[in-house]
């Protein structure tokens, strides 16, 4: 087992006193896990540490070449008061393989994941309880040499920070607006598209500013290649139940594979709805909407869990989807991941670690 | 004018001694041009300070977004002792159009430049003098908001840091060993490929480690809808003489408009070298070297100038190009460049800016 060094705060912040809101990612807890990471010693000075600032030099390369990839989690407070995660070892087990594409070192996943427990006793009481509510939990890595070479750095920091956080979305489960992006393009096939690695948000941002200017609330990604298959929305996963079947793009390389996408899947298939993941086109989506068989639209991510796609734009035209409202499968999903969970619903695919 | 306030150090460094020693990027000179930025209050606080680290909160959105651009530059000493900069607005421009796909603030160029001389009459002294070496210069954005949700950041940091520099090639302008990467991808239309933005360098740093590992000191990049035109060698632009025409890849959104690519073009053009802007795959390449046509090729970039390419290996084949030595008009390049930017030949584009 792993022993991990904790150093408590002297100065507790105060608390947010209404967690009704915390908003998303905007408070951090008292303390974080820290360790460093130099080529031919490996990880070392493994920590929980009272939250502060790094001191880093400009040169800096994570400034200069973005050589950073992180994860997103959450710790959830059960109604009998206890805490527990969420599939934790496969963020981990993610996290090695975005590391490996970025020519970043591993972590050992049992190591980070004795990291993260035991900054989640020091900062048990920052876990909110309010319904919806939950600890997002942002394990990172960024590159620490101080020289402006481009080559993989020799040194690495890997860090988890918590942030006590409010729904994702202001409005809540209520549907979005989605806008096809037409131009911009967020990754393809042979680059990063399927890591967590800081490159691929610096990428998306510009086109969701300009969603947001047209009245979308998210951007729907289409393919590098043809521009015509559906890749991600915004920065979630994206399905379609069209004619009774559950359809979301395959993991080709070029789309993030999300473990609530994963589990959205196995759920499914517990419920025997039919699961394709498959490429599929605007156009087709379009097509089906006109047959009258596009029944639902959601994107999928940790942030959000599902969020309803209302309305979907693309060129001159525009749908709407499930009248816009939110989708009963939609919903039935929203509700038994969330209700694994927080564990208000039995879970029966051995998902929630407790931790106590 | 721009009134830049200067704040010089009370611990200068110990200068390198030997400037045959300098490498690339490792030593950082007293100073630094510093200048903060706030949604609706615009760039503040322009200064030049002693060269010190950045204290950052953990949560800072450079750190998880990559929303981060840079420059790259340099300042020449002229054989009179006096120091000189080459095209210097036209880095500050890019900068802005960089800026303006990564949803980041604009800079005010004359402002930068003005900052920039101002930290270059503080360093002065750091500006080496041997042959080949130069102050590098790296002008850089950060995204420096505390929060974690994904989106344009409010505020940002600009600064500019120095490196005394030897060659960017330890081995100089001896030709390289070039490998045509069959499947990682840079960049794709759409995408960032043509910013100078952190994402970028990142995606490209796992190919640049397999191809060093198989003996090659630079990637080819191939584009990525098609995986077979020719995009940008490493982190420097891609030239052919071929049958007496000099051919570079156009600029369609996926390569960086290079300022030494635009200097080598509007050079052949005054040398009556015919050139061609123009799309060519790989195969194309490997044709023109059977037909005995290809004659030279290079990479170009500020912090190399020219760097001749001897060998090209693409999947099973390798050809040799100049029979592995420096090309004519290589060379012809690399001293009309590095003449002009040294002040030891006279500059007919008004390129160059005295610091005087």
């Amino acid at each position: 087992m792993y022993e991990i060094p904790v150093t408590l705060t002297q100065n507790p912040k105060k608390k947010p006193e209404d967690e009704s809101k915390l908003g998303f990612g905007k408070i951090f807890t008292d303390h974080m896990f820290v360790m460093d990471y130099e080529v031919g010693r490996g990880w070392y000075d493994a920590r929980v540490v009272p939250y502060g600032p790094f001191v880093m030099d400009p040169a800096t390369t994570v400034f200069h070449y973005a050589q950073e990839i992180f994860e997103g989690m959450k710790c959830y407070r059960r109604q009998d008061g206890g805490l527990q995660l969420f599939r934790p070892r496969d963020n981990f087990e993610r996290m090695n393989r975005s590391a490996a594409r970025m020519g970043m070192p591993a972590v050992d996943v049992e190591q980070v994941l004795a990291g993260l427990i035991a900054l989640l006793k020091a900062d048990a009481d920052w876990v909110p309880s309010a319904p919806g509510t939950s600890l997002y939990i942002r394990p990172t890595m960024i590159a620490t040499d101080v020289m402006l070479g481009v080559h993989a750095s020799h040194n690495y920091r890997f860090y988890i920070i918590c942030s006590p956080s409010g729904a994702y979305y202001p409005k809540g489960l209520a549907p979005v607006g989605i806008y096809v992006e037409p131009e911009l393009v967020r990754a393809v096939k042979g680059g990063v598209g399927f890591t967590k690695t800081g490159g691929n948000y610096a990428a998306s941002i510009l086109a969701g500013e300009l969603a947001k200017q047209k009245g979308y609330e998210q951007v729907l990604w289409l393919d590098g290649r043809e521009n015509k298959y559906i890749e991600e929305v915004g920065a979630m996963n994206m399905f379609f139940k069209i004619n009774g079947t559950l359809v979301t793009p395959p993991l080709l390389g070029s789309i993030l594979g999300g473990i609530t996408r994963d589990s959205i899947i196995k759920l499914a298939k517990h419920m025997n709805l039919p699961v394709e993941e498959r490429s599929l086109t605007v156009q087709d989506v379009f097509d089906a909407a006109e047959r009258g068989e596009l029944e639902e639209a959601f994107g999928s991510g940790t942030a959000a869990v599902v969020s309803p796609v209302g309305r979907l734009a693309w060129n001159d035209k525009e749908i709407t989807i499930s009248g816009g409202e939110i989708g009963a499968y939609t919903q039935k999903f929203y509700d038994m991941l969330t209700g694994i969970q927080f564990g208000s619903v039995q879970d029966p695919f051995d998902w929630v670690l407790k931790i106590d």
